[in-house]
């Protein structure tokens, strides 16, 4: 069908139309967003040609490692979340519950879900309230509760479209107009810059500190903060990615209260995407609103007028579900008239999906200890997590043997972030074609190798610091050692 | 859980944080949103009480008729859909096809096309093409030249989550600042003014002809067109919802050309909202693709400039999920430059729900003639198109027995747009309140029915007249008749 379709003459090209380049909106024209770009573009076309039986290529798969979708790359969904979904989906299965079970092996627990859910969205085909469904704020809230050890409203929490669109929301209110300013890390998750350009808003770029494990670092961030204001830029707000992407890193308490002591004294909105909350290999996770409560008890007064904005999703984690678009944010400290204003933003496209809010709820009250899916749950997350971290540390591994690579140890995320350090002949062939150096080996590694991974101008770094961004979803370690051929390969040539 | 947790003290209010309402975007602050405002918050405060067993009220049920929201109001989705939707979340189920078939009644072809679905998207929780998944834009090109009979090109169609994110996408990439600015019909969806408005874009009304049967009035259009022009504003494009929302009425074929002819004459793009195509009582729909296609063939050379930018969802018609937020508009006659501006847009969002997208793929391509599924599925079909008219009709009657109630005989789309004529001393009441004397009508409706409409103001109306826009979704027949009572009883009041 593809095939007759798309060969037919395409009519799109106008004579002299309204809009062209030059006259759109120039916030969309200036608007970056790597992780979707022409690598992913040639990416796919390989993936086409190998499916069309092509034998042209010097690979027999295309491993995109340059996006965290892990159920492209054959991570099998949960199962309990799966089996819910399908009763909202079709409520007359409800209808034979005994077939369910004997058939399809779905255990009490999954029917009770389904019933309770279904009471309160009435049908997923129906619009939801735009902060999304009551019941499931309700088991968020809970859930957060749980997490932090402090209470959490369900009124302070808008369930979203993934987090991307939470984000969107978030700068979205808070810019005001080309004077405003937002703090972001560098490297970073591409949304930010891409979102501050179509607003017109300014982005304020801080460092990582890739030799402390891509930690932050404040007193660099005061500076960035000191020479933005001096140019006039209002910064209002700073974004924190914890853990990290690209950087995969995990922030330690003093880090995050770092960047609350910031948020305290300069009146900084904090944006805390956490959406890889569960995703951490060292340490634990701490979140943006537990060790602000922690603060706030500490040292009372100091940390009251901080607002903070945190984010989560059912795309990463053990969860993995990008496809279905669901997340959250909650809104702490926030003016009660400005979240009113978050919510007609919010309300203006509707809601959120409604089967994505029900996975949220899955993801947050998931099957608990002795109840019938609990056994079949832990054995698949913990399956996940086992084969996260086990190919984290094979690429790792992998990077430590390929020479002028460094990368630092897994901490969280799904991703690694190497450092390449490339011999100035490769750079020469990379500005011979008008292309970063990152980038011209990135394509040189598609085209060898069919694995397509990210390069660091994508999320910004360092001047004249080189890397890339490789996802470690992939399965199997085949495709580590494609790289590592490459690489050696690479170096040779440009020697 | 609900009453527990939103029974704690929220600790939501900020002692001088960054943030109010004072300095937040300023465009965000302007834009309104009347469909999910005051009213609808009040009518969802009385059902909490309703259900929590309240008694004080003078109804024992809320109406939400202030949305086009059938499965709220217990319109049962189609078996079709929602049976190859839970195979698409739950694959295993696949695994068993005679327990579906004998204990579920599941046919051949639901199991055919959930296959040949997932072998395109891998899994719904994988994120897809930015654009939407290749096979599901191949079923929405080949529907289009069914309807049409015009070719369509997958390539130039964009999944999108809800017609209302491919609104939101499509005046993000035409505005280009201040002075741009789009015609808008008034009476109107409010999405349109709203986005203009986050957009800081100008809206430039054009008044529908309610005596024409809200038809189109292309003079009148010139003469908003050239007052806008020498006003110093860019209009760049022309907004139709045909049918109508909330007019309900169905545009003809020579209203259509005249929009096209003053697309080609002046540069504009068109932007047709046609989610309410298969919702049509008197006529058939004709698309703007179709009529323009006509157009271009039979006058050549006219029209070629035009752009257009068709919008279709899987919300409204026969099919009523909202909730799924599934849709998709065609680009036609875009340069393909500014396609590529619209891809990089709708890529930093990522996808639209992949579930979503799956339901767009059922409604284009429903069973056949032949079919397993088909007897089923046009029964239903079938049922909810002849509910819905009865309804129409029942409440268009129940209007002409009102007492300074005019309204237009149904056409189409979810809704009557009743012209209302109060009497001066129930518009100072209003003024006493400092509300529009519609918005205070409504109000009362909502405070003595429980029945929850949305003033004219809220759409926008001639100068010194005033509507309310009902959805004729609600089951049954009762709620029309609280409505009739309440009017008599507000007449005498205010006479």
């Amino acid at each position: 069908m593809t095939v007759t379709l798309t060969a037919k003459r395409t009519l799109t090209a106008s004579a002299g139309g309204r809009l062209n380049l030059d006259n759109i909106n120039p916030h969309v024209k200036a608007a970056k967003y790597a992780v979707r770009g022409e690598l992913a573009v040639k990416a796919e076309e390989y993936r086409v040609k190998l499916a069309q039986g092509d034998k042209s290529l010097p690979f027999d798969s295309v491993i995109f490692a340059n996006i965290g979708n892990p159920q492209q790359l054959d991570q099998k969904p949960i199962s309990f979340f799966r089996q819910v979904l399908s009763l909202l989906e079709n409520p007359s299965l409800l209808e034979n519950p005994e077939a369910l079970r004997t058939s399809f092996g779905y255990q009490q627990d999954v029917i009770d879900r389904a019933k309770t859910l279904l009471a309160d969205v009435q049908s997923v085909g129906a619009y939801s309230h735009s902060q999304g469904a009551p019941i499931i704020r309700d088991s968020v809230a809970k859930f957060i509760e749980e997490r932090d050890g402090f209470p959490a409203n369900p009124q302070d929490l808008y369930l979203t479209g993934g987090a991307s669109s939470g984000v969107s929301t978030l700068l979205n209110v808070i810019c005001d107009g080309p004077s405003a300013g937002v703090l972001v890390p560098i490297p970073q998750y591409p949304l930010y810059t891409a979102t501050l350009s179509l607003l017109n808003a300014q982005c304020v770029p801080y460092h990582l500190e890739e030799h402390r494990a891509w930690g932050t670092d404040v007193n660099a961030i005061r500076q960035n903060l000191a020479q933005a204001k001096a140019a006039g830029t209002d910064v209002r707000a700073i974004v924190v990615i914890n853990p990290g992407n690209p950087t995969g890193a995990s922030l330690s308490a003093e880090d995050i209260k770092g960047v609350l002591d910031l948020a305290a004294e300069e009146k900084l909105v904090v944006i805390a995407d956490e959406v890889y909350q569960t995703n951490v290999f060292t340490g634990e996770f701490i979140s943006f609103k537990k060790r602000l409560r922690q603060l706030q008890q500490e040292v009372p007064g100091k940390y009251d007028s901080v607002e903070l904005a945190s984010l989560h999703s059912v795309s990463k984690g053990m969860v993995g579900e990008c496809g279905h678009r669901g997340g959250y944010f909650e809104l702490v400290g926030f003016d009660p008239e400005v979240a009113a204003q978050v919510y007609k933003y919010v309300s203006i496209m509707l809601c959120p999906p409604v089967i994505g809010q029900c996975l949220v709820e899955l993801m947050v009250n998931p099957p608990k200890e002795g109840e019938p899916s609990r056994a079949v749950y832990e054995k698949e997350y913990n399956g996940i997590r086992d084969g996260l971290r086990k190919r984290a540390f094979a690429l790792y591994e992998a990077f430590q043997r390929m020479e002028g690579v460094e990368c630092q140890e897994p901490q969280g995320a799904m991703y690694l972030f190497p450092t390449i350090t490339l011999p100035p002949k490769a750079v020469e062939a990379a500005k011979a074609e008008n292309r970063a150096a990152d980038e011209f080996y990135c394509l040189r590694l598609l085209d060898a190798t069919g694995v397509c991974v990210v390069p660091g101008s994508g999320f910004g770094q360092k001047e004249n610091t080189l890397h890339f961004r490789t996802t470690f979803l992939a399965p199997g370690t085949d495709w580590v050692e494609r790289i590592v051929k490459f690489h050696s390969e690479f170096m040779a040539k440009y020697k």
